[in-house]
Order: C-alpha cells, then sequence, then structure tokens
C-alpha cells in the first residue's frame, strides 16, 4: 500500500492519519518535535524543518506521493524535489496561489472569478491611492504568512492606513489592499480534484468567523439559493481546475448584497489542504475531506460527496483566556452526557488562548437547534460552563 | 487526557486507535511485533508478550484503563495487576465467559437465557452420551482459545466423535460438546456498558458465516420482527448486566424455527471486545463500536447507536487462496471507480488463505442491492475479479 508523506505535524495532519489507518495506508510526518499534534499518534515520524531541504529529503524518500497540513514550504525547494522525482501534490504552480494573495487575487482576476478591487501596496503612495480609489474601504493584507485573521488590518483614517503601510514596508513585509466587502455572511466552497482531472466538489457551507477565526461551519449553507450555491460549486470546480489544485481545496467566499439588491459572492481566500469549513464532513458526509485529500493526491478515485444528515454543524473549541480547572476529559464526559449524539474531536494540543485545540461536529435535522447544541458544547469544553444555564441533575 | 491500553495487536486495536486519535487520547499497545497491524500506526507501542506478567506490567504502567482486542490473556495475570491497582476493563470475572465456553454456558444457563443443550466432556463416554442424547447432532468444541471456525468440530458418526475425543483428550485439550442447532441464520447482538451500569445496545444485525468465519454483517437485520429483535437486544444487554462486562459485548446468536413453528434466539457464543459484526458502525451508526469501547472502558457516557442509514452492510475482505498479481491499491481505485459510496477499511496484512485483512462498508437504501454491492466490493479486492462480470470501460 502507498506512502503519503505529509508535510506539518498540525491537526490536518492529524486527522488525514485517522483516515489513512483505515485505508491500510502508511502515513509519513515530517514534524517539528515529537509531542505535536499528529506526531502523537503516528508511527512513521521523521522529526525535523520544513525549510530544511535535507529535512524534506528525509522526509519523502520513497514516499508515493507527498502533501502538505500548511502553505509554507518554501516554493524553490519544492521545485528541487520534483526536480529529483518526487511527487509533490498540489504542485508548487498551483501552490504559490494559497502562499501569496496577490498572486491569488491577479490569477483569479485574469480567469474573470469574482474577487473585490485589489492593488499592490509597494508604497505609502499606493496605499493612499487605493484609500481614495475606494473611499477608506480599505482591508490591509501581508501577501504570506498570515493566517486566522494575523496579518489582516482594517484602519480606521488614511493616517492609520500611511503609519501601518511604513512601518510594515519598513520591515520588509510585502503588502497588499482590498476593498473590504460589506458581507452578509461568508460561505465556503470545497472540493477535491485529482492529478487526472477529476474533480468533487462537496455542499456549500455557511462559516462564521469570530475574531478572524473560524468559530462554525453549517453544511448545508442555511437558505442559500440554488443557483448561488451552484456557482460557487461551479466556481470552485473551476477555479482547481485553471489553476491545477490537486487534493482539497477550499474556496473562501464573502457572500454581499449586489447593486440590485441580489445576493452576490466573491472569493476572499484559497487553502489548498483539508480545511477547518469542512471538518464537519468527518461526521456529516459519506467520504471525509482527510479521506478524500488522501486520495486525491494519490489520483485514486474520489468517494462520494453526500451528506449523511440534513444539517451538520461544526463549531470549533477555542482555547479561552484561562482553562478552567476541570479537566479537558471531565467537560467531554459532560457534554456527552447532556448531548450523546455530539461528535467530539480533540488535537492533543495544550490550551493557550484563541489556539484551535478540537471541533464538535452535531448532525440533526432542526438546522437552528443542531447549530445551537454544537455551539453549547464548544462553549462547554473551553469554559467549563454551560452558556445558556443549564444545570446537571 | 487519558491513557488506555490495549492488550494486542491486531485489527481491533488499530481501528480503535482511529477512534482514539479523533477522542484525543492516546493509546498505548502491548504488540507482539513492531509491524503488526496496529503498531504500524501507534506512536506509543510496547513490545511485548500478552502472557508474560514484566511485559503486562511495562504495558499497563500509568494507564487510565486496560482493555483488549482479544480474549487469550492469562486470568490470573489480571487478577495481579488489578491487585496492583490497574483498571482492566472488563474485569476477569467477566472475561472468563468469553474465553471459556463451557462456563459461559453454565453461567447463561444459570440465568435463564437461552442456550442450546450442552455438557463438558471428561471422557470418550461423556461424548458417546452426550450423541445418543442429541440423536447425534452433536457440535464438538475446545472450550478455549478457538476462533474463527478452529476449534468447532461436527463429527458426522459415533465413531468419528469417539476417536475425535479420545485424540483430544489425549493432547490435554479441554472439551465440550453442545446440540447442532438446525437453525435458519445467524444473528448478532451489540451492546456497550460502563463499569458504572450504563448501557447502549446497537440495532441486531443478521450475521452471514461462511467456513466458521464471519463474511458479512447487516444491518438492522432483513426481515427480523420487532419482537425478536427487542428481545435479542433485551438479552445482550441483560447478558452485560449479569455478567459485570464492560466495553462492548457481542452476542451471537443462532435464529431457528421453534416446535410452533415461531422463530426463536439461541446464544451461541460470547465476544468482550469490539467485534467483527459491528464493524458496520464505523460508517452506518453515529457512534462506531471502537469509539463506544473506548468511552465504555473509561465510563464515560455512551454515545448515540441510531443508524445513519437505512441499511449498511459490511463484507469481509478475506484472503483467498493465491493473492492476484494486481496490486491491492489498484484493487481499491477499480472498487471505487464503480462504487464511489464504497467505504474501504484495510488492516495493513499481508495475504494469507482465509485471513481478514480488511472490510468493506456500504450504505444505501435498498436492502438486496447494498449487499448485492459490498459483496462485489470485497470480492473484487480479493480476487481482482468482478463476481458479476462486470467489466469496466
Amino acid at each position: 500500500m502507498p506512502v503519503v508523506t505529509v508535510l506539518g505535524d498540525g491537526q490536518l495532519a492529524r486527522m488525514m492519519q485517522t483516515e489513512a489507518i483505515e485505508l491500510g495506508q502508511s502515513i509519513r510526518l515530517l514534524a517539528g518535535a515529537p509531542d505535536s499534534s499528529a506526531a502523537q499518534v503516528a508511527a512513521d515520524v521523521v522529526i525535523g524543518d520544513y525549510t530544511d531541504l535535507e529535512d524534506l529529503r528525509r522526509a519523502v524518500a520513497g514516499a508515493d506521493a507527498v502533501t502538505f497540513d500548511h502553505e509554507h514550504v518554501p516554493t524553490e525547494h519544492l521545485r528541487t524535489l520534483i526536480g529529483e522525482g518526487v511527487n509533490v501534490q498540489p504542485g508548487p504552480d498551483a501552490l504559490v496561489n494559497a502562499q501569496d494573495k496577490l498572486v491569488m487575487r491577479k490569477k483569479l482576476r485574469e480567469l474573470g472569478a469574482p474577487v473585490p478591487p485589489f492593488a499592490a501596496l509597494e508604497s505609502v503612495a499606493d496605499a493612499e491611492e487605493f484609500w481614495d480609489a475606494v473611499d477608506g474601504a480599505v482591508c490591509l493584507k501581508t501577501r504570506r504568512g498570515g493566517y486566522d485573521g494575523k496579518g489582516v488590518w482594517f484602519p480606521s483614517s488614511k493616517e492609520e492606513l500611511r503609519d501601518l503601510v511604513a512601518d510594515l514596508l519598513g520591515r520588509g513585509m510585502p503588502l497588499m489592499a482590498e476593498k473590504k466587502v460589506a458581507l452578509t455572511r461568508e460561505l465556503s466552497a470545497m472540493v477535491a480534484r485529482t492529478p487526472s482531472g477529476r474533480t468533487a466538489p462537496w455542499p456549500v457551507v455557511e462559516s462564521v468567523q469570530r475574531n478572524g477565526v473560524c468559530a462554525e461551519a453549517v453544511s448545508p449553507a442555511p437558505g442559500l439559493s440554488g443557483e448561488l450555491g451552484s456557482r460557487a460549486r461551479d466556481l470552485s470546480v473551476r477555479i482547481a481546475e485553471e489553476l491545477g489544485v490537486t487534493g482539497v481545496l477550499a474556496v473562501e467566499l464573502f457572500e454581499f448584497t449586489d447593486a440590485n439588491g441580489q445576493p452576490d459572492i466573491a472569493v476572499n481566500e484559497l487553502a489548498m489542504r483539508p480545511h477547518n469549513t469542512g471538518h464537519w464532513t468527518q461526521d456529516g458526509c459519506v467520504t471525509s475531506q482527510f479521506e478524500q485529500h488522501l486520495r486525491a493526491v494519490l489520483d485514486y478515485p474520489l468517494g462520494s460527496t453526500e451528506p449523511t444528515a440534513p444539517v451538520t454543524v461544526m463549531a470549533n473549541v477555542l482555547g479561552a483566556d484561562s482553562d478552567p480547572e476541570l479537566p479537558m476529559a471531565r467537560r467531554t464526559v459532560d457534554v456527552w452526557t447532556r448531548f450523546p449524539e455530539a461528535k467530539i474531536h480533540l488535537y492533543g494540543k495544550t490550551h493557550r488562548p484563541g489556539r484551535k485545540i478540537g471541533h464538535v461536529n452535531l448532525s440533526g435535522s432542526d438546522e437552528p437547534r443542531t447549530r445551537r447544541e454544537a455551539q453549547l458544547a464548544a462553549h462547554y469544553l473551553v469554559h467549563a460552563v454551560w452558556a445558556d444555564g443549564f444545570v446537571a441533575e
């Protein structure tokens, strides 16, 4: 059976290991530390640095395919490995669109895909010009390395923008700006694609962000019109095809109201790997995104993306300011006592404020109720308190 | 988060690791070899012999609970470990009923649970007497260590019985005999129970054996009357309670027609661990038997045992006389190409005739069709040939 090397050691790699076990595969990790989320649960672990070519070479030796749990492996190293015959999926030409926000937007605009107005910022003058062009509705972004709300700023005055840009450019950070979208909500359209060109999109989900971090995903997106859902799904497939993405692609979308009062979409970000907004597939779909990612990078046929329940809600377990005294194991007990159907997924990570340490999936037929219960469960796992005042008997 | 030690290294331990990962737990294995099915996919592996007390002590040190993927750990060692404060689930007093077929039958008869007529065989004379008592309908069984049709004989004459019993007793094998049941089919009633006494039964499934080995399980058992289904489920719960079972219990049942022409059930065997007839729960039930087993032995609340599809069929992938040239990875590709909704589970085991090397789960709404497709998929994974003559385009 094939060996897949995953470059990275976080929860995404950990959840790929879950699926690799059932598929009879061996997964090999390039991990930064033996106690990292994924390395805790895998037998074949290479400890090393994903920016070090020699470490990468050790991790990929003999692998049938090499893939990622993050976007931060240097492009030049990937090109070197490919030159040495390594099967890297997705390849660097696709991946650069998930690594560099400006490259991605230029590419999508070229394809005619909907993106908000944007500009490269090479100077303070560029920033001032963009401020005027969009009437101050500016979202400033670092081109590379941002995630979970980090590397994104919303300056409230031209002066603030000017100071920020001067400071960040002075520190050598490549920048871009985008027109702030008056969004009604965020959506996520996910799809898997194989090197042979097979594609399988999942239902479009609603994604709820808090403080720039994904807090919930609801599948299918409530109240989404069939027309807009198809458009979002088709867009994700087209982007996967045009960019040559392999494995799982997440297209994060803004939903907004257009000039005619109609709902419309624009692309926010791309991720080329399993994505937080796809965790619901573990318990609400025939094929989870982690299984599908492994199948896709190996150029296997893709699995069915049919949901197994009318609605599935994923709520993230995000570390709070402090970790309650009640141990996590006791908190899971309390959640299961109240909600026996809750599917709790924990990443083996220690508590840190805002850190993603797990998620809860809940399936049902009543969207508001399922959503409320998933929120309550996730909140309890963080705070050891029921947000609705519930007291166990 | 808690550490659970699993004594054993087969596919049941492997599939527990899948669930332990998602629950954020650490699983520790006592494995016979580093390349065994479960040890391939776990980080925390103690290599040792489960009949050696010192090896057992190394494997259980610091564990929150200790459980099994087979029944063969010596009872006296378990008692010693418990005396040293180790939390063994299920405990030896329950487990002996899954280890010794005579002890189990005596216990069940005492409880008034339905078991076929049986007798201990201490001598050839005992065997002859039993032959006469049941008019030659004799099933001869070794009391301990039998599995998958091994350790079971159906002698066709009194002389054959006599020779067999003389030979086996001469080799020191403890024996019993049971009246051969004119069964209509086999069923399996599974339940999980916690040390605190919570129980959660699954739907009763039909189990199909070939050459003494489980070949298929169909959930729910087709055409099973609500009354008989309830009786089987209640029986499994009662056995779990009366025997003090913790973790997952499988009650293998014979269905037969009674003197009044009505369907009835009798207990065939017990297993106190996840069981082949429960593999369908991985893809057809809110809570899989592997997750439930871990939750049960830790005395956590049990998960919902609601099915997620109208019917789910599990078909075993059993090694044939020879392994086809087409690599297993290609066979999985062919199965998924034909049946994108097939859930393939492989155990990382090499081919050997009759060996359980994986299984396929398929969910659907049409029982005969789902069953046929699961059979076709499992057959293809073994033979690299479609049993219905299908030729891929």
